[in-house]
């Protein structure tokens, strides 16, 4: 029931990715069991391996983060969260409230080994390919061992997940010098410039979309931040273009062409494009989605969870943080 | 002898601003005699009132944000400051190392009474014109107090130089409620909203390019990081449309035509079209422009220097600032 269009997008994006995906995977549906049965009445889905879970509540925008916990224990954000601890699905996947999915995720599932606070990274559009952003905003007020985590974390995933070989880490600070920056970053940097991860040193807001780094470490109120900014750099584009376009009609057929181009060239910012992100350090295989996920974007998300739970990255972050304590 | 091209641009830029100006002006050019007088010789002018005023150091961007209180006291930044501060000028700008201008313009001049943090303040982009970002990097680790003072003296800039009536003035955060943002803005939300500024609450990221207000305050790490993002989107752009046009003669043709349209849409992220960032709550009138300011940015820049002093903004500040104390 999660995200703008439930059930719609989640169910027809999941039945998406079991006819891409062959018997390679089973798909629990967790949900009001009417509504999916409705949505599933409108599409043909024979010979498909799902089941139905029943879940009577649905946790809306106005519910609090733990709504989860107290409140709403038969939501499907709970019910299908449990499912996963449980062992009954191997990943868990939502475009629904993600406060409430990334806590009630971390209390009922737990922290792997090392990890001192889960995070979620998310995807920025860069020169070479997407630059991941840890925190997204899970973590308002962190430590310098916290960044130092997500710097760990952001780079098993980047690396297994993205095939990217010993991916460059950057501490997002507002200086290049090691001395420049505020109390987190300064102590932060020495706990990277330490380790053996790939540390190239702090990177400036400029240096985000450069691609100079591929793994970006920032707090999450930074981060958060952050990501609205570069997200809304595409819609200030759109005004500009529809006011230009307003001004006549040679000028409404010039934007117009021009407006197909652009959509293409800066295809990598808009998040209904990428796959969701992924809730990293708990014991369990969880990835939020924008509420605006298309099936499309549910698909994908589906895919991601399959592979990062056939992968292992927890087992990865477990032994890289625990033997780094 | 501030920024990448002086004394070129900058001896340009205070001529053109004689010549347009008229009477109203007379301008004190800083900076080594000879190397003055070089640039002089290359241009016409008659007739114009300037004095030139010998400073044979020039504080370049490896020397510390001290230099020019220690090591170079007899820089263009050094000498500018003090004939402002002995009454000589009315108003210093400069292109130069913001640091120095910065760290050597608070301890000359000193500060408004009520004014704990001078700051530097920043214009981005927005739907309804420019709005006004503070602190962009003066101050890194911020106090409550010291976001409610960026607050009041951007509302009186604004008011008074942008002629926008009752300014809104936003606390950027990382979600509308009271209760969202870290523990910084948690604080500072509370002095705001007592106040008789026309504050509307926390924005978000995303906020700040659709112009929900006019006055943006942060603390000086994520307002650096903000604006250096910002400033980054147009060379984002103009990467992507070339390596479009490589593709082919007709695509290059086609974004040749394109890049026109689009420079022209997004003029306003520019910075060489804006005249410079005022240091404000300090006992003067000081701007800092980009290192890459054109001649005619430093125009703008004098101008903006002197109609500051001439209608008293610091006076503004002062009394706001005092009485609420």
């Amino acid at each position: 029931m999660g995200g703008d269009f439930a059930p719609h997008n989640v169910v027809c994006g999941a039945l998406d990715a079991l006819r891409e995906a062959g018997d390679r995977l089973d798909v629990l549906l967790v949900g009001p069991e009417q509504a999916i049965r409705t949505e599933l009445a409108t599409t043909d889905h024979a010979g498909l391996s799902f089941q139905i879970v029943n879940a009577t509540e649905v946790i809306d925008m106005h519910d609090t983060a733990t709504a989860g916990l107290k409140a709403k224990k038969d939501s499907s954000i709970a019910v299908g969260i449990a499912a996963h601890r449980e062992g009954r699905a191997d990943a868990f996947i939502s475009a629904g409230h993600s406060g409430a999915v990334m806590s009630t995720a971390t209390l009922t599932l737990g922290r792997i080994g090392g990890v001192s606070r889960p995070t979620i990274g998310t995807f920025l559009p860069s020169e070479f390919g997407p630059c991941l952003v840890l925190d997204a905003g899970a973590n308002v007020d962190c430590k310098p061992q916290n960044l130092y985590e997500f710097a760990v974390m952001g780079s098993i995933f980047s690396s297994m997940m993205l095939d990217i070989k010993s991916p460059t880490v950057g501490l997002l600070s507002i200086g290049e010098e090691p001395s420049k920056g505020n109390d987190l970053t300064l102590e932060a940097h020495k706990l990277l410039a330490g380790s053996s991860l790939n540390f190239i040193g702090n990177i400036e807001g400029r240096d985000i979309l450069s691609g100079k780094a591929r793994v970006v470490v920032c707090d999450g109120f930074v981060g958060n931040i952050v990501l609205k900014l570069a997200e809304s750099f595409l819609d200030l584009l759109r005004n500009r273009l529809r006011a230009y376009a307003s001004a006549s009609l040679r000028k409404r057929i010039w934007t117009g062409m021009m407006h197909g181009t652009l959509r293409r060239m800066l295809k990598d910012f808009d998040y209904q494009e990428q796959g969701g992100v992924p809730l990293l350090g708990i014991n369990g295989v969880v990835i939020i989605g924008h509420g605006k996920s298309t099936a499309k974007a549910v698909k994908n998300m589906v895919f991601r969870a399959e592979e990062m739970a056939r992968i292992n990255i927890n087992g990865h972050i477990q032994k890289a943080l625990s033997s780094t304590q």
